[in-house]
């Protein structure tokens, strides 16, 4: 640990070309370090406040500390602020007024306020999801909640960047026949970003039950955005806006894989605490933060497919076409050690739907739901309709722990896909590298 | 309350010339009606949770929900985020970058990140003082938590502004025959900061310990401010350096006092709500964040003069010279319902330091102490030493409120000596009114 606190510390400050990429890999050690440090430490005082929860996964159901994921947060949020000096350019004041600047490497100035906005908004998401952790808010009032953590964000944008036009791919240009690249979407744009900020901590939030998921997504999210922002910076020059745009992200997403993997080390299986809904709440906060101020949100969102099918796949359920029991993990069979598919089951008090049925008939073809009818052919059990339960579905029983990895391999799996896709499609159906142009006018 | 939220709105929309002032005022109306609103609707859930007291001076000692203050604390937040668009210019982006800007009675978009700084270590402060009310930080911590939290001011100084140099008084420049102005204290200037980041915290959190005073003492000390920042502004022109930092401190303090007046209806006698930790580091972190970034803590200090006495009269048992007992609230008498002051007695266990007994004869004398003795002139008991305990013995028993308006009036009429002190006495010793030199530099 010593040794990873001093490499932290020779990365941040022995650093001549104060390089903000390097730096961030410093305080990226100091998070994990501090991370894996607090935790074990604290994990009492949660459980003594009354915040723990049963992991119904293990033999016995053993009591975990619950929102452990406020440790890490406030963690990276002071790594950030001590960041701010390595990342900025230092006025020094003479005696004349005059300023003097130091190396051009860091970011200009003037974004200052909007990479203060970004800790502001991040800051009030663990302040909520810490209220909601601790006074059980109502479900359709905690889906709002990122909304309003997102307002410092907006608020911000709105007072000192305030650009809401967006490009129009040149396929589409040549269909509508307009010759102007951009178009304008005025108040809509302040949706668009809200709606990014709803749905990124949502997301995160719904693709949960088995140990170490929580975390795991996002420590996924977190390294595809960084290969993303790599091949930007591998491929842009020095101090051009997409470079720049880029190296701002990964200072932002390198401490914060950092403080994920101390935080995975203690929730993977057999997970010691839980990380309570603060953390999907902050971690999906920092994907839509990074997403909107480096202008991104819609690659961004590439990086959420599993989320989104996992969303989409549920909505049945979620929107009550289907009955949904309070609690949808997949279940823990004790004789096996094993996680099986959980089961909706159907009676008199609660039928299925009669236009599901041909519906869960044609799913269960193709192999999108398993159905255990009775001597009648009446459907009697479906399984629940969630991301995890459709991948014990698909490669069969499996523990914990390996269902975990084999999510996470999935989504790596995707995400990379995805990024390829990015790089290579996405330039011919636009023309030109989207970002760019864009960013001109954001950061010069 | 309708009619509140209505004025509000046409206070802060109606707003021809886009005073801030007047916004200020209708923030304030907002945040006193949804502070009022909520705090009844919160309360079962902070009980449930176990966030909650006895308090000890009422018959039965009824339960009351604890750290309800984080809830005008949460509110304040986003009334001050929802403020700036009314504080700082709006940039309009043409389609050739330009931009276009609104009233010149608005802030400098310069100074956004400074005042980013201030929420970001006010919603810190928040954040930590939860944390302590939550998990019972040890004493000797949770000194220093005000500190932790003023870290984004003091890095976003340093990256941001970094004046470091004081003025030196005119009658100290003579005796001392130096002919600059102004002296550079260099990173001390940082301890300087975070001291005062220290001490308004902590001061606010150890006067307290009757209903109503944690939050009257802060609503005293705002309504002073302000009326220090009044006679900046009716004194200074429009557009001065004066006028515009004292116009920013009172868009500071004007919000804060409407959630501090509607806490305070909870408060006050007969309790129904206790404020908790997060409240007194909160509310003293505004003063200390307010007199930071107007740079003016100098002044700031004059108007916790009561704060000061209290903690230097209690020093003697804070430091154990003299026994200290876990509580030193007064006592209440439930047979005439009256406080009476409390007492530290001593035995051959807790005896009493020899070297105190002349001391506390001296005390006693000038009667700022209580003593009892026995037949053989031996002190058995003292009172013991905090300011409230202080006016008891000087004014006689008192009904809790009664105490309680008593003290707030002693520290108002304090404070107005002060602040006409600092107006007369001020600008004869420094040969002109210390603030404006300084500022010339920060706000032009």
């Amino acid at each position: 640990m010593l040794l990873l606190v001093l490499s932290a510390f020779v990365a941040i400050l022995y650093n001549d070309q104060f390089q903000p990429f390097q730096a961030a890999v410093g305080f990226s050690l100091l998070g994990y370090t501090f991370t894996t440090y607090m935790i074990p430490r604290v994990s009492t005082a949660f459980i003594k406040r009354g915040l723990f929860g049963r992991d119904m996964s293990k033999i016995g159901k053993p009591i975990c500390p619950e929102t452990i994921g406020v440790i890490p947060a406030i963690c990276y949020m002071f790594l950030m602020i001590l960041f701010i000096p390595f990342m900025y350019v230092r006025y020094y004041y003479h005696g004349d007024g005059s300023s003097l600047s130091e190396p051009a490497s860091l970011f200009p100035n003037g974004k200052l306020s909007s990479f203060l906005s970004g800790m502001l908004c991040l800051q009030s998401m663990i302040l909520l999801g810490l209220m909601d952790d601790l006074f059980d808010i109502r479900w359709r009032h905690k889906f709002f909640l990122p909304a309003i953590a997102a307002i410092p964000l907006l608020v911000i944008y709105y007072v000192d960047f305030g650009v809401t036009s967006v490009l129009i791919p040149s396929f589409l240009k040549r269909c509508l026949n307009v010759t102007s690249n951009s178009f304008d979407l005025g108040v809509f744009y302040y949706f668009y970003m809200a709606a990014v900020a709803i749905f990124c901590p949502n997301s995160v939030n719904i693709l949960a039950g088995i140990n170490g998921l929580e975390v795991g997504q996002t420590v996924v999210i977190a390294v595809l955005l960084i290969l993303n922002d790599l091949c930007y910076m591998l491929m842009g020059d020095l101090g051009s806006p997409a470079y720049s745009v880029h190296l701002y992200s990964s200072c932002m997403l390198i401490p914060f894989l950092g403080i994920s993997l101390g935080l995975l080390k203690f929730n993977w299986f057999p997970a010691r605490v839980f990380v309570g809904d603060t953390w999907c709440y902050f971690s999906g906060m920092v994907f839509a933060v990074v997403g909107i101020s480096g202008h991104f949100a819609k690659t961004l969102l590439l990086f959420f497919v599993p989320q989104i099918l996992n969303f989409i796949y549920s909505s049945p359920q979620l929107f009550h076409l289907v009955p949904c029991p309070r609690h949808r993990l997949p279940h823990f069979d004790a004789k096996d050690g094993l996680m099986h598919n959980s089961w909706t089951e159907y009676d008199r008090d609660h039928p299925i739907k009669k236009v599901m049925v041909p519906i869960f008939s044609a799913f269960e073809k193709i192999r999108l739901i398993k159905l255990v009818r009775n001597s009648n052919g009446t459907i009697i059990k479906s399984s629940n309709m969630t991301l995890i339960n459709l991948v014990i579905i698909w490669f069969g029983p499996k523990r914990e722990d390996h269902l975990c990895a084999l999510i996470m391999a999935l989504q790596f799996l995707t995400g990379l896909f995805m990024l390829i896709l990015r790089h290579t499609v996405a330039p011919m159906l636009f023309g030109f590298d989207n970002s760019w142009n864009m960013l001109e006018r954001r950061w010069n």
